[in-house]
């Protein structure tokens, strides 16, 4: 927040109190009523807002939109966007939207352009089984939008620890590990043990019976006895890539 | 309850003890067979019972409403109407009831009139995010229906605390604020740290994986370090309106 | 926050841009390394800061003790306090301290005077059992020492309805009720349909088996079919009491 | 079981070892494959066995009456019978089942007669909303099914007293009570201290939110602070009624 | 509730109105503050009061004696009793109480006499373990206190059949039985197949892990695929004995 | 692993280092890029790998059949199979499969040859109720497709002890005994008490309410009294009749 | 059950129906009173019955082990035995019993002599921490007791996976494997998919936190991505010891 | 692993076939029979084995102590750590260790020296009350020894936010946050909002009532609205502090 500016601004009587408090308090987000949106994340976070879409009517995103363009954030990523939804924004928006792309598996979408790759290095993302992958795509198209080089490998579970270990030096190579499984999540405490980069967990519903929607493998990530590893929610493949992001472009 | 009424009627004669112990068994409500309609509710507790339309049928929300209506109950408030259901009932009574509402977005249908707004001051209804308005919905009607001013203040979440600081001066200026949030629910706390003012907090089953549908922001809500916070049940929107009624007229 | 107040006294030349800075960021409160103090939580929210003992030393407390006397604040109150810790923050404060009373049944001590019970009426406290007592003390003393007078009813649990309808006077008189209930917490429900006026709900941990310690009296609060309560944690008399008052003292 | 006749029959000669041992283990009951049907349990129970029909196909319902009637059992109950698998098993089945009656609020079926009302006394069944109606529909069938006298009263959840005390006189001249609610459950606990019968009360999935779709009802009255209740599993119409019939049937 | 007698008195005009209402609602129990004692219990329920020791000081509990012995009640129970507080209390009375027997294998007290045994017939007591003993035991005293007669079948477990199936004639002659069973709780499911008599199941905290202190034999209780059966509160032999008694009283 | 031939190939000059870096760590697998297959499993397991169908589409079972085949594995057992994805998939490759077979009731479908039965013994399939045979059917084609010799008795619950123990020498003659039930689960102790051979245990997620969706049948399950059990993931019928056939292999 | 050997001389006039009534019925246990114990188990099962000595006072085991010396059983395994009660029962029965051994790290006795090792190959016992050797040691001693040759191998957790690849030659030669984890439970799904032999996998207590007691252990094993994979309870070491002995002596 | 050096020294004939596979296999941990300790894990990830104390007996954590200073191993961390045992290891080891230093507010102790502060910039460790300080403690420990510059910032719970936007620049001017929190663990989404580096958030145990011993602090962390944010185990402060290493340290 450059609050310093504006009070410096206010002493040297180029504003008045009032002003300066407006400014304070008013500035940084627009008000549509059915959404707050923060116009001012891109300075403070270094990354503009992005569309939840899940819960929010064709409406409500399409507003959200014309209002970021209108800000002039013209590269857009909306998550959870069901293939119907996406289709109906697209009709609506097709005069001001010419960039749309939709990806069906990670059920997200990029309006505009990736970010150039000017990380320090690649984020790997890795699924225990086929069935991971959509949560894995999400991260994969978060991790791009950000900016990132990805690699992705899926499939090599625990059970077949070759399949795993053949990949070894792609994972001691990464800067940061994307671990996404389900069932018993076991493949987050391996893979910790391999590298010395940090390893994000994403725990995904997949699986039956005493899997409970994914908490099987979120108590167990939790608990991993390896070290460098943390956890986001079940399925944020979203969150881990964000996360993953800044530490791939610390300095 | 008159008890004490029909008591002192009974000593001066102008009651039979078995008629007396009728008044006071049977009279204050009517038997529908599948319901027991409280037609004295109004006098006890200040307002008229209220119709919980889930798991009841359209005859049975018709018929309730005709046992009102005869009782001279002529403002109804419905909730958890679906908007099939609602249009059933229009339909069916159409000859009748020249005066129904019905508000999609908070599934919640008024017969008659709001009651004019006479509370202390001001309820203020606030949602962490866009997708917890249904549910802010439901405590706005509920709340103008019972006679309060209400201000709704919509996706202010903590993410982003500037959206919320700057509506600091409403939410101070209220005499009892509705906070709405789903997955971590940290909105009640904040909000509990900002303003002097009972804070009573809802939260939704908005989210996924370990939100556990509403569970997360429920405990999160219960475990608040702020003071002057209670809670209502996840999405129960009516609950949190009504005792936010209660408050604003006490007297 | 007096805001304005600073940005006129900077745009009148009164204060320079850094002082300003400082002013709003830094005065509230005090840091003494383990505990950051709210000086002015007495200006926001209109009542001082309150000490929760349980997890801080007999050193921290007597520190903060120490703290809030010199920031001119006569009147404490702290809660889950030990009786050990409390013996050795009276010994230790024994010099300063020289009105610390100590409430063993509801392990609440408060340093100073109560508050003159100057609310709109009367909050009153009741219990289902006489295991939920010390929760219920815990209250009392929290709605004194904020200046509200109280009522206590104690052991008139739902299974002897006759016991609680006795009281039914007391409570259609109060302006706010305190339900406080362990087991399956039927007393709320039971309440509400009583009272006009709104019911802060309490479970508590009494109990065995399946009520895991205060979660079946909690689920059944959140869920009562009655009107106008809302429900604090498991055991929390403190926060109900705070609420309550908040309540009772609105204007 | 016989096992005393069929060895006296056998140390007369009237049987060989290996004839004994197969009717002490093979008779009582039928292998249908996909079922094995209890072809005695009403000599030793004294009720036929009941079909439970949720996760079976028409097919295996026709196949298991086919069998009942063949054994002579003519008055069948089916639970947990969908309208549709109904109609399939009354149009299958037109030939031979000439008394099917489907009751549809209870998901219930009866084939042949209802048993005589030949209990000590009335069974009374008991909810506390409108909603919980389908439960208790399911138990006035199987009670009367198993012959007792049923009475119902419905709706008289304990957020509205009198509702409820104005059927004390029914209530306390029931030989057993089987109290039927959802949400927070109360009402086994008001009923409980009302009467001096058994009380067999049935949570209910009613609810929504925190009710964990019977949870919250479940341990609410597995904890009742009253005396003479005991609980069946959620929904579990039928289980009350079974047990309520054997205790109006004691001998 | 004799409320028709004093209404009818009222209406003779043997009673003036207050005090008819004083008679309706301050009669029947006792304040003491710290407990509300229900001195009619035994008119309303056929029982006096019991005292659940558990939460309650020893001066609580020879207070609550002093007042049922001076309002006539000779013959008193008490649960949860630690042996200490036995002793305490026994100490404290000794010269009023002449007649306290304490059980310590059921934690149990009995003042005066257990009442005759004039039940229907007798109550089974089985358990699955040796480690239940102690929550039999609590059901057993108070069975014999209620006036039944008491059998105990302790260790047999389903894990060895035929134990059970020796005891099948003393299970097969009883009026009720109680199945306590902690670990899996299958014992209640077979029981349950092979009676023709009410079954209460009482859950057990024995067991480790996954045991969960009782929850697993709880919901395999309640999930019984035998009919007749009925649970109560983990671990609580006091409930299923109560129960069991209005069962073998039944007119 | 053959590892140590490889290591010898590379002393002995017919490889060279990073060949047998390769060899060692490429060698047995296939990458598809949605899938990596393990080619070698058999080698190192005895068994091929299973697909497992939940979460996979058509395209991605088909390509992995397709996979399999080509690297000489004819016989393919696939569980988790829709009927609806069972038809696409015998359409897409009509030409090169001629011999898929689909087991609707337990879907499941096996390409080629089930193994000769050659194991120790037969493998015996206990269910408890007609709802649980989808399950049951899971494990008796994978057992069959693993080459075992498998016996079946449906509907044998502990209800009707009778029914089981008219089986007891089928299941004393068994080398494994797989027991599969929903609701409370207790027929694995039973007949854990029965045998002397190795009982795995299925809980399934047949039942309602408080059976929430197999919980309370695997905790019974996981708790019981009897030896020699041991439980599978709620509805895994698979996995239950993989380890019975490693037992009903073992050398 | 020799019951056809007693139908055999019934018929052939060696007895009398109601001396062969009691023998089928009363003959296979002793009646302690607080015990019933199985006299035939070892007929039935193979193995004599084992005292679970939690929950049973020092005279109880001691009781329950002169029955069984006096039935010729002489070598018997007692576990979860606290040293405190080790040290009581081995004074209390000095004279009687001269070969008492107590294993303090495992919580488990054994009087008189291991079983020669006599199965078909060797158990291996693995944990994956220092902190589950507790555990261990109970299925060690039980496996030796019940006559196997056992390996161990201790902390070998998945986080430095070439520990446990170290030793793969070890875990491939089994006939079967125990492996024991606690935290994640990870261990189990590695280790299933290393070995060709059925695994049987004990969750442990051991962890903080989200580990819940086990409960992420047990969770992570019951959803292992490998095959051949069966659970027991958490701590269970006993019960995995046992089954993995039956599998070891299979005939 | 030098797996490549490895072969080339085989290819060149300096090793056998047998002995390479040796090295590959046994070369990197020692066995000491309760313990297996990577004496590689400095190679592979770049920081030595720590010991975890909690579980392990004095004679273990003085053994493993022992090993790895033979291995050349001389700054070591102890974490879960009780005072007593950290008294114990120091006396036994007084002539080994004479750099022992004990932090008891962490219940951690460190052997030798703190690496040198060499990370990219600095970790803030923040706190939300002052009972979270232990766990704040193990997480400050952690992060020095492994060459980290921190701060701390204590008790800046959310119900005060001037209290946490007063240091909001030196939270803005972190690499790494690590937030903790108890009760509802708002803090982790508010400062989650205000930084744009990565925020790993512990949960602690912190809390009452329905807290659940930081269940519902562990939800609110995984729920988070806020970017950028990722979790640890409940109390887990080694945990983040080892991950915030490893992101301050990234190349």
């Amino acid at each position: 927040m450059d609050i310093k500016d504006i009070l410096e601004r206010l002493s040297r009587g180029e504003l008045e109190a009032s002003q300066a408090e407006l400014l304070i308090k008013k500035k940084p987000f627009t008000d549509l009523g059915y959404a707050t949106i923060d116009d001012q994340r891109w300075i403070r976070n270094g990354v503009s807002e992005v569309i939840y879409a899940e819960g929010k009517s064709t409406e409500q995103i399409a507003g959200i939109i014309d209002r970021m363009k209108e800000n002039g954030q013209n590269n857009i990523l909306i998550t959870r966007l069901s293939e119907e939804k996406a289709l109906a924004v697209r009709d609506r928006k097709a005069d001001k939207i010419k960039d749309f792309q939709y990806f069906a598996d990670g059920r997200t979408a990029v309006i505009g352009d990736f970010a150039p790759a000017d990380g320090i290095g690649k984020i790997t993302v890795v699924t225990a089984g086929t069935s991971d992958i959509p949560v894995a795509k999400e991260a994969v198209i978060t991790a791009k939008f950000l900016g990132n080089e990805v690699m992705e490998i899926y499939d090599v579970g625990v059970s077949g620890l070759h399949r795993l270990l053949a990949r070894a030096d792609d994972l001691m190579s990464s800067k940061v590990v994307i671990t996404i499984a389900g069932m018993e999540g076991a493949l987050a405490s391996v893979i910790g043990g391999l590298v010395s980069c940090p390893v994000i967990a994403v725990p995904t519903s997949i699986g039956y019976g005493a899997s409970f929607n994914g908490l099987a493998a979120l108590l167990s990530m939790l608990n991993s006895c390896a070290n460098g590893i943390s956890v986001v929610n079940i399925d944020n493949g979203y969150g881990a890539a964000y996360q993953a992001s800044l530490i791939n472009h610390i300095r």
